[in-house]
């Protein structure tokens, strides 16, 4: 799929998944565009961990509440560490957003869809802090985000947008 | 060029620019591809301001110390908002960041480099605010990034990265 193709038809899918399992080489071609993103400083404070082990899926979609996405075959979770690049500042949610967006882009041009799950398990009942448990994750790692990974059950629709001219300019504002 | 073709070939490019002018045509669909990144719950807090005409190029130019991507035809300049999402939460950050990942690989498919260039400008010498003030954007917009739009001059490369294995795992940490 040619880039402008996935940018443009990419959007957050919620609804139900195929049953059908993702092979362990798209997987990895995913969780491979993930790291080509580029980071602050080069510090690459992103990593994943790709699940498609049926029994940890469970575990993982027992603590996720509200429930989402329960049907998906596999999942990449989102780790993070919070790596100065310079002075006090550290762009590990920039690092980590990128490479998120480049996922995305490589979930949709294999032909699978995803969302960006990320305020789900961030906040105060702290979802993803359970989800690294699980996963044996280390303390200075955190679990920002997952993205299931699934062929559509369901349509996939794209939200309401702004006008284009509400958000692109030239020369000046 | 294909969605994994670009992900893999993308580097920052810091060298010099060919004069060559970049077509309208393709500085609107570079941020198209900013404006198809999602952002949480759709508050689309990002917005561009592309920058072609050298009169106003050279004025921006003037106030980035030290200098970088002053041979750029072209660049693209990141404005975002800090909109609240929900209760107390913003992905301002989240939300720029993938635009920005997005507009980089419809940079690279379209036959451009570009480089990242954020902390440079929003460090304690508020670089970006001067640019804001420059573009005439209102006091709410804050401008955390711009990118350099243009042919390469010298070779593309890029950076020492860990070994995929460091950063994707399977099913446990």
């Amino acid at each position: 799929m040619h880039v402008m193709e996935a940018i443009l038809n990419r959007h957050s899918y919620r609804g139900q998944f195929l049953p059908d399992p993702v092979p362990r080489e798209h997987l990895t071609q995913i969780m491979e565009a993930g790291c080509a993103a580029p980071s602050g400083c080069n510090k690459q404070t992103t990593s994943f961990i790709a699940v498609d082990d049926p029994a940890v899926l469970e575990k993982l979609f027992d603590v996720i509440d509200p429930k989402v996405a329960e049907t998906a075959p596999a999942i990449i979770c989102v780790l993070t560490r919070k790596i100065i690049a310079y002075r006090d500042r550290t762009f590990y949610v920039q690092d980590y957003a990128a490479a998120i967006q480049n996922m995305l882009l490589a979930i949709v041009s294999l032909g699978y869809e995803s969302c960006w799950y990320e305020g789900h398990i961030t906040d105060t009942d702290r979802i993803g802090d359970k989800m690294a448990r699980i996963l044996g994750a280390p303390e200075e790692y955190e679990l920002v985000c997952f993205l299931p990974v699934g062929k559509a059950a369901e349509p996939v629709k794209g939200p309401k947008k702004q006008p284009l001219e509400e958000r692109c300019r030239y020369n000046s504002f």
